[in-house]
Order: C-alpha cells, then sequence, then structure tokens
C-alpha cells in the first residue's frame, strides 16, 4: 500500500499530462490546415479530456478532501500543475504540434502498457481504457512526422525544427524521484528510467523513417511534473482554461 | 441635470476605452524594439490606467452601487464594456500599435479639450487633468507615424497597412446616440459627430507628412461603445487582464 500522497502526486502528473495536452490539441479546432485534421484533432483532445477525467477523479478520490476532476483541473494555479514541460509548450505550426503528439504519444503507449498490470486495480483499468485510444494516436502521429519529415522540402525542414525545439524536453518523462520510487515499490507504477530504451528505439524508427535527425544532446528541461517550475506558457494557458470557473465560481451545463 | 444612469454609461464609455488601450499598451511591456520606446510605452500605459482609475471611479460613484474602478475593471464581463472597437484591437508589429495610440489620441485631445468645460466639475477637472498628458501622448504617436510613414520602404508599408487595417474603427468614435444626446443637452459633453471634421484635420496633417494615404471608405465597425458587440480579441484580453482578481477574489497589495 503507498503513501496516499505520493500516490495522489502520481496521479497529478498523469492526469496533468493529459489535460494541458488535451487543451493545447483543442487550440487547433477550427484552425487545422484541412477538416479531416481538424476533426483528428478535436478527437484527440478529447480523448486526453476523457482520460483526464479518469485520471484527476482518481486524485481527488486518494486525496479524500472532496476535490473532484473539474476542481483539479480548472481550479489550481500554475504552481499545483504536474506536467511534464514538453505537455505545455506552445503549439506552433501543425509540423511541431504533431511532433509533440508523437513524442508524448510513444511515452504514453509503453507507459500506460505497463499500468494496465499495475497492482492498483483502479490503475490498471484506466490504464487499459486509455491503450485503445493511444494506440490510435501514436499511429497517426508517427505517420503524420513520417509523411511531412519525408515530404517537401519546406515540411521536411519544418520537422527538423520541431525535434531541434521539442528533443530537449523529452527527457522529464524518463526522470525519477522519490514519488516514482515510492510506485515501484507498491507494484503500482514502473520506473519511468526503465522506459527509455523502448522509447528510444520507437522514436528512432520512426525518424529514421521520416528522414529527420535526434539531436545529439542529452539536457533535459525539467520540474514540470516535480512542480519545481513551469515555463511561461502555462500561466498564460491557464487563464484562457480556467476563465469560465473562475469568473463564475460553479457554474454548471 | 443628466439621467445618473445615462451619465454611468457615458463614464463608462471613457473609461473603459483608457482602461483596454492601457492594457494593450501595457502588453508590449519589455518587448518593444528599444528601451527607451518600451518606457515610452509603459509611460503611455501609466498614464491611462491612471485617467481609467478617475473615469470608473466616479462611474461608480455616479451608479451608486458601491463599485470601485477596480471592480468595474476586474468583476465586468466583455458585454458590460463600452470601449470602442479601436482600442481592443491587437498590438500587431510597433507600427501598428503606434498608428493605433494616435488615431485614438488625436480624438482623445479634441475630446478632452471639450470636456474641459463640462458643466460637470468632476468630468471638467479630469479633463483638464488628462488634457496635459494626453497633449504629450499626441504629440509622441504623430511624431513616430510620421518618421515611420516618411520613413523606410518597409516602415512606409506596415505603417500604411496599419492605417488601412485601422481606419474602419475610426468612425465609431464619432458615433452619436441617446446618451451622447442627454449629455449635449445637460452641457456635460459634446456631440461626438461634431468633433470629426478637427480630427479629420488633425489626422490629415500628420498623414501627408508621413506620406501615408487615408482610405476612402467612411464603413464604420461599430458597437462597442453601446455594448452591442466586441470583437474577439476583448475577451481574450480580459481573460489575462482579470485573471488574478478572478483567481484570487478581493486579492490585495
Amino acid at each position: 500500500m503507498a503513501d496516499q500522497d505520493q500516490l495522489f502526486q502520481f496521479l497529478l502528473r498523469l492526469g496533468d499530462n493529459t489535460l494541458v495536452l488535451g487543451h493545447r490539441v483543442s487550440e487547433w479546432c477550427g484552425h487545422s490546415p484541412v477538416l479531416e485534421e481538424d476533426i483528428a484533432l478535436a478527437n484527440t483532445a478529447l480523448d486526453m479530456i476523457g482520460q483526464t477525467q479518469l485520471w484527476l477523479g482518481l486524485a481527488g478520490e486518494v486525496e479524500g478532501k472532496g476535490r473532484s476532476a473539474d476542481d483539479l483541473a480548472f481550479l489550481r494555479d500554475v504552481w499545483d500543475f504536474r506536467n511534464v514541460l514538453l505537455v505545455e509548450l506552445p503549439n506552433g505550426d501543425f509540423g511541431r504540434t504533431l511532433m509533440r503528439q508523437f513524442l508524448y504519444d510513444a511515452w504514453s503507449q509503453i507507459m500506460l502498457s505497463k499500468l494496465a498490470s499495475s497492482s492498483d486495480d483502479r490503475i490498471a483499468a484506466i490504464a487499459e481504457k486509455a491503450s485503445k485510444e493511444v494506440a490510435y494516436h501514436v499511429e497517426r502521429s508517427g505517420d503524420t512526422v513520417i509523411g511531412l519529415g519525408d515530404g517537401t522540402e519546406e515540411s521536411h525542414t519544418r520537422m527538423q525544427a520541431a525535434l531541434d525545439y521539442l528533443w530537449p524536453y523529452v527527457g522529464e518523462m524518463f526522470q525519477s524521484d522519490e514519488v516514482d520510487g515510492a510506485m515501484v515499490a507498491a507494484g503500482i507504477a514502473p520506473d519511468p528510467t526503465s522506459l527509455r530504451e523502448e522509447y528510444d528505439a520507437k522514436v528512432q524508427s520512426v525518424m529514421s523513417e521520416a528522414t529527420l535527425t535526434i539531436p545529439g544532446s542529452k539536457y533535459a528541461h525539467k520540474g514540470g511534473r516535480t512542480g519545481y517550475m513551469h515555463t511561461e506558457h502555462l500561466g498564460h494557458m491557464l487563464c484562457s482554461m480556467q476563465w469560465l470557473q473562475r469568473a463564475y465560481p460553479g457554474a454548471s451545463w
């Protein structure tokens, strides 16, 4: 049985990743280059918000203070968010959004496959459900990275720039601390560090096909998942995301 | 003695103009092309927020419901704002920001000179004080429009584009409705329509020196000062501007 505070932190990390990335992806709604991509991105965003409801719903349950998934999503300030920095970065162009999506999806797919055999049945059930969605996400984002990377000179240049920009944010997904240690000890979750090899193989295979070069530096921006720091972008995003609940407390449909 | 509801509306129009434009200008803080411009813009923003405190402070007094200038600035939603659309438009590049500033300053200077002899002593006093600041603003923004308009090919092109973009928002400042009619009848304020000739002469003189061409169309976007509609930009701006008071109600320094 894991310490409930640590389990709460662990669940926030999962739920905040999907919440923040889901919101970012939703920002494309109505702005995508073609209709099919617009719908695909909106669906991806919806899946991620759906996963958020499950992760943050469980987080609130574990915390035991009566906070719902909505409370956690809309009434925390930036310093209480536990997502990795990668997911809060601005969308940039369509290529960068899809590159970020692939880099996240590839991690998510591996993490969820391990969580599906979590000692905590609630977590295993959420992971099982989410895995099916993420299998589609990673196929789609990976195919798009390949299509645009191995596309025109313009699209190739943009995708390489996206990879160069985002790569320093990948390492944080594989950082490990005492919260992770407690999850490992309780059989709840794998050590993030242990997922790196499989991740690198997957990413390398897609980037090779996309004719893109993974930067050599292993330097990693970090601080999001521990709550030590976020980029300036998250606060601006929360201004929009939380506006309605902040301006009209307790408003419901 | 004017109807107090109409006087309240009239004061909101003045105070929301300076609030919204002041906030927009403040967005340049730390981002201007050179240090002197950065400081100049921050000072302009401060002046406008200072005028806002006076206009909205008086508005709250006239309304008689105990709302302070801060309450009116930070706790109204977009549909209660009464600024002209011109001031809520995004900054765009430095040239567009200064063009917008000049087009507003020129109107403001004329309006304040009339309000300085308002039958309402409180309004006359605010106008008197604000006039001194606005005299500097219009000199500075006018000089910048001339410098950039009659500058390089690049700066000329950008300034002409800014004028073309902003011109359809100028007409709203000279619209007149029953609130204005009531102010005229009570000797509080001039009919906005009556300011147009002096304004056009001033603007034409600066644009000629700036080698810029005023668009021929008199079409005017409107709805902001009557509260009929705002552009989509105002809501986004309020998300940031009101964040602190919305997230931490009643917070003070």
